[in-house]
């Protein structure tokens, strides 16, 4: 085989499809979020981030970045090695109690990130579980797949966000088998939750585990922020709790949260834990810190939930069609890659506005997106500029309106 | 099943095994590396810090640290999104242009990781290329091993370091399968270095692509620190070298360089590259910084190498089996788990020297050791100490001298 050209030819395929990914480069401007610089050709301009992860603007308040700077100066830059063989540091101890307060568990784990968060406690539940049966969700996520996949175990997949369906399921598994039930709380793409009580009384019923991802719940929802569970009032039901700290947080790692024994378990048994460096101290300084004003600060999460609420009614208003989202998250169907791409460039080259394009496969083929991420630090003039400039790219484009797409489906 | 009381288990099953791990809580302490705090029982106590793979001290390195704060002060804490979805920031693209210089190679692709590095690599290769098959040698890293098992594609493992099995292997395949040929540069456990041209030899005879980590060689081998594949002046021949940003760089995070279609391949089918949040800004300007003062400080690398060469042979004089290492790594045969790890707390407690055990499944059973690590920050006197330690400690439990470990084996 010729290496270099099966690479080429698979790269070409994709550019042909309109799937082929260019990454906007840009600078984030601490202070001025979300406003970011980005660089092109050389040149660099002010863009308005409306797709930005660091959903509460965390990444840049400033008891995050003293604590990052305080750690950096204390203990250097990096951990020295995994967290067995000198790389765990006194932050790493601090951020992990923290976590198992935040989260109501007796204890939690410090991951390098979400995904390795996912894909090593799922994959090490399947794969060390004797017999175990593994039901997820229709719409997980990547990271929690590719676990279940690389543990080998049976599993099962449950309509999404549909208990009757894992109900199902789970009585025709074998009675005795170990089984765990993986779904998240926010779906990100579409921003609807799920029913996590009703699928907790199922799993009780079967006698199965239930593992849940917050990864975009965490520090926005409940009293103290711990995430959907916590709002909900069912965080002991909830065997084990995943998520993230790259996202509301604002700094990068992943964690989970359970019972002494079963963390102990995962610290013991798995791999993407055992074998790998860990996070910075002054990353987990940087988290202690962003997760300890959390806790304290609602109102940060009242002000979110508001601009995504405005922002979602006042694109409704104008007929940008809206996703009936019941989250922070605003999707926006355009239903076309190529119509996608093209509404994504010209917000950015244009308007200065930067909404990254939602392709297959992130989602289905037809249910092209743009998602919008208000933040609390969205201000008034830039949601009108937003909702503006959308209005004129939709029309300019001839991008179907809520009514228009209603009729065209009939 | 009774999950509580499974994990419940097999933790005691681990403990009586003395197999158990306890972290060691430390608090580094920046200017005074190699010395840190080691945390206990709400105590805390200097100690020196001998198995760290910060391997050059590079972490508390002054422009390394510099460029963190001043990332963090330019761009905040964290990188907000994955590499697509607003995530890549300037600092990325800065980096991954200056690890493809590094490595001699057209691009480069940074992960969270070297541990996702490699698991997404190895695994996107296999599940990827039709028919792949992937040659791997015995000893390689666990994060190699679960990305190859993970891709699901055919695999045959080679005997460590041997060209002549690795030859028989591949010509025994079929010859127009694609073929990968996975191996580390320096294994971390033995100290023992790979013969990469000859490898390259045989794989290039057989038109297999090669697959190098150089984890434990990064900034401490070839003129500008690459690698042993530069010291060797192979980079040419290795399709993909993979190392990491957490050991010798004294950071966090992973990579890979190698040709522009290789990297853009991977870029576009990696999962644990494309769905996991990117590295914070602050995280790629210190690599940057780190990676560019190491390439044009090869004094470094010299007294490395010295400071290691030196307390191997000081330790041998006085009877303390050093394995055969080639390289920087100076491992000290114990054979026995429960002895190393005596030996180690004993070290600790008494004597104010941090070296962790190694134990199975990290080696195999009887060959339990303890890993030295000299970098170029550990002094003389730190060294004498060392040894005087190392000496009381082997009297006093009775641990075999090298001559007396050769007799037994006879
Ligand atoms: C639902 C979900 N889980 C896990 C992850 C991975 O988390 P991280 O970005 O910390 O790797 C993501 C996305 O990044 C996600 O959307
Ligand atoms: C040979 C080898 N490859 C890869 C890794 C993983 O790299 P990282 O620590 O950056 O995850 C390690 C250890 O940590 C290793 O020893």
């Amino acid at each position: 085989m010729d290496y270099e050209q099966y690479f080429g030819k698979r790269i070409a395929d994709l550019k042909a499809d309109g799937r082929y990914r260019v990454f906007a480069d840009l600078e984030r401007i601490c202070g001025r979020f979300p406003v970011a610089l980005n660089h092109r050709d050389g040149k660099t301009r002010e863009v308005v981030v409306w797709c930005s992860n660091d959903y509460l603007g965390m990444g840049q308040r400033a008891e995050v970045l003293a604590a990052a700077h305080e750690a950096i100066d204390r203990c250097g830059a990096g951990a020295g090695g995994t967290r067995n063989i000198s790389g765990t540091n006194h932050y790493h101890v601090l951020l992990e109690q923290e976590l198992a307060a935040f989260n109501a568990k007796e204890a939690a784990l410090l991951f390098t990130s979400g995904y390795v968060a996912n894909q090593t406690t799922l994959s090490t539940l399947g794969a060390t579980l004797p017999g175990c049966i593994i039901f997820s969700d229709a719409l997980n996520h990547n990271s929690m797949i590719e676990g279940i996949r690389h543990g080998r175990s049976h599993k099962h997949i449950f309509k999404h966000n549909d208990p009757a369906d894992l109900d199902r399921l789970l009585a025709a598994a074998p009675k005795d088998a170990p089984k765990v039930v993986a779904f998240e709380s926010v779906y990100s793409m579409d921003g609807d939750i799920a029913p996590i009580a009703e699928l907790c009384d199922v799993a009780e019923k079967h006698n199965a585990m239930t593992y849940l991802d917050e990864v975009h719940a965490v520090g926005m929802y409940g009293a103290e922020g711990s995430g959907v569970a916590e709002r909900d009032g069912v965080r002991d039901r909830i065997t084990i709790i995943q998520g993230t700290l790259a996202k509301a947080i604002g700094v990068v790692g992943g964690y989970i949260a359970a019972s002494q024994a079963c963390v102990d378990y995962i610290r013991s048994f798995g791999p993407g834990f055992i074998f790998s460096s860990s996070m910075p101290p002054a990353t987990a300084a940087a988290c202690l810190a962003s997760i300890r004003y959390l806790r304290h600060h609602p109102e940060l999460r009242v002000k979110h939930q508001e601009r995504a609420a405005t922002c979602k009614r006042r694109l409704s208003e104008r007929g940008i069609p809206v996703l009936p989202s019941v989250s922070h998250i605003v999707p926006v169907m355009v239903g076309n890659a190529s119509l996608c791409k093209q509404a994504s460039d010209m917000l950015l080259d244009e308007y200065d506005i930067y909404v990254q394009p939602i392709n297959y496969p992130t989602v289905p083929v037809g249910t092209e997106r743009l998602r919008i991420t208000p933040t609390p630090l969205h201000d008034d003039a830039q949601m009108d500029h937003l909702v503006e400039s959308f209005c004129a790219v939709w029309d300019r484009l001839g991008i179907p309106k809520a009514g228009e797409q209603a009729k065209a489906a009939e």
